[in-house]
């Protein structure tokens, strides 16, 4: 089993995957896998997935069967495993605990090449529905205090299948980015009485020149302090902390609204591998004042380094208005 | 001018380095760079640097000709420009300030496709004198607060010159990543009246199964949660905050033991890219009993994609008791 380890210094956990236990020879350079292999995430090879936790289908269509609009499946080679107990203990001055939570696969697609960009808006709600859907069921495992949902796309931003998909890990711990995210926004809070992010999609709203688009419930912007070129974030217009609590209606404009961040992106920079997080609340928590839910898109374009990961300081070449007015004046055939 | 930027939420700064500019265009795959082209930090190429800050030669030479052993010279690509005042300003909630600093290249040896593992311990003292000498002259500069030293060494590792060299940065503020391990360490001292460093120092000795070597006045382990296989830090034995008080036995002794841990490496995973970070005090502040300088070395053999920038959370499928088994054993010709 693999275990949860704490860094004596800094509030950094790490999971050390045991079983997958690699010698220095186990490092090959892993090639990039292309077009023309066997896809395990395609229609028709259900059965080569372990069999899915959620799938939405067509009428009438039968589990780990051919005609799916998205499957959830457990990751074949998990981090972390879901059964057994976190057994938290003390090496001397160290801290560990066994590798519990759970680590999933959202299939995006049954059509190998479809990427996010040149989905329907109604595929990408099925997307978010399964985010929801999926957080709100393991949200009821006492053990888990927080769940990440990703996505890697592309080679050069870890992912290592093409077909379109996105992943959840449920962590018995906040990841420390997060809580203090969480514990800067509530500082803030305490002086300004203001939640942080409202009074940043305010500015935003009256400046103007770091939104790429917006409608009438979601707006993504370049933020003042990007880590990386083009980096996106999309946030909800009214103040919300729970991901999970967002209605049919809202996952509707949010689909909206990121596929055309997706589509503009795709224009601007085509086939750009990226990362994306969605930053919501720990589970169980009542509706926070003070935090906001929000998606975090981050192009895969520069080197992070020696310097970034000395200092947690990034250098990033291209100014947020500038890349905003790029992805801006981006003309989208309808 | 570039700027710095706060990110109004965490207290996270980035450099964006606006002459750089660049539109979505100029993000071209970059190919990597091998022997055989042009390589402006060889010997006898020295007009085609900047006039170096300092160098070591040998007997006779002369500055920015040949006969250097090592030579520092200002970054012809500066992230940061050292002329100017910061003028530090709101932009309504966004706080900024110019891009004052100082980015400077150590040449580590004039002699292409050497790397530290094949370096002499002589070599290697005088790699580790630079970084004293660079420190202790910028810190007179009442502006930075902080230098941080970094390599970045393979492609993979973010190095875009093959020629063996480190970087140098002054920032007129202390990066938060280095803030909150010193921060973190003085909460442990509060509360233990101990250096949290020098405590694993202790319990790595007392255990042992994380250690890789050690001399009479340095040790290189593996530590106990890694973000990265094959992670080691090394540590001097003797607390001390400041890495420029380091004396010239100290630093012969450093030199020793950091040869072989490259040379380790080296042999267990054969010109792998890699990054090291010296961590060291804050310039100007007196001896901190709370903090121990350090430097901290990350193989580069996995991908950091969406979970790790997300969370912050690392995923390491190589436990460091065996990773340090396998350095440890490693049988080094003499």
């Amino acid at each position: 089993m693999s275990e949860f380890r704490k860094d004596p210094i800094v509030a950094r956990w790490v999971i050390i995957a045991k079983e997958r236990g690699k010698r220095p020879t186990d490092f090959v350079i892993e090639e990039e896998k292309t077009t023309g292999g066997f896809c395990p995430l395609c229609e028709g090879n259900e059965h080569t997935t372990p069999p899915e936790v959620l799938s939405y289908g067509r009428p009438g269509y039968a589990p780990n069967m051919p005609g799916w609009k998205l499957r959830v499946v457990p990751n074949k080679f998990p981090a972390l495993v879901v059964e057994g107990n976190l057994n938290k203990r003390g090496e001397g001055m160290f801290d560990e605990m066994n590798g519990i939570g759970a680590h999933e696969v959202i299939i995006e697609t049954p059509r190998h090449g479809e990427v996010m960009a040149t989905m329907t808006s109604e595929q990408i709600s099925l997307i978010f529905q399964a985010y929801r859907d999926r957080m709100a069921d393991l949200a009821r495992d006492m053990r888990f205090r927080y769940i990440i949902i990703f996505k890697n796309f592309g080679r050069a931003a870890g992912a290592s299948l093409e077909h379109s998909h996105s992943q959840l890990i449920a962590l018995p711990i906040v990841p420390y980015l997060i809580q203090e995210e969480i514990d800067s926004a509530h500082r803030y809070f305490t002086y300004k009485d203001r939640c942080v992010f409202c009074d940043i999609i305010h500015q935003e709203q009256s400046q103007g020149v770091r939104v790429v688009c917006e409608n009438a419930e979601f707006i993504t912007i370049c933020p003042f302090a990007p880590r990386a070129p083009f980096e996106m974030w999309v946030l909800p217009k009214r103040h919300k902390s729970d991901y999970v609590a967002l209605d049919d209606q809202g996952r509707r404009l949010l689909s909206d609204l990121f596929l055309e961040t997706m589509r503009r992106l795709d224009k601007a920079l085509p086939r750009v591998p990226y990362n994306f997080m969605l930053h919501t609340a720990p589970i169980r928590t009542p509706d926070l004042e003070h935090y906001h839910w929000h998606i975090e898109i981050l192009p895969k374009l520069t080197m992070v380094a020696g310097f970034e990961w000395g200092t947690g300081f990034y250098i990033n070449p291209t100014p947020p208005e500038e890349a905003a007015s790029f992805l801006r004046e981006i003309r989208l055939d309808r």
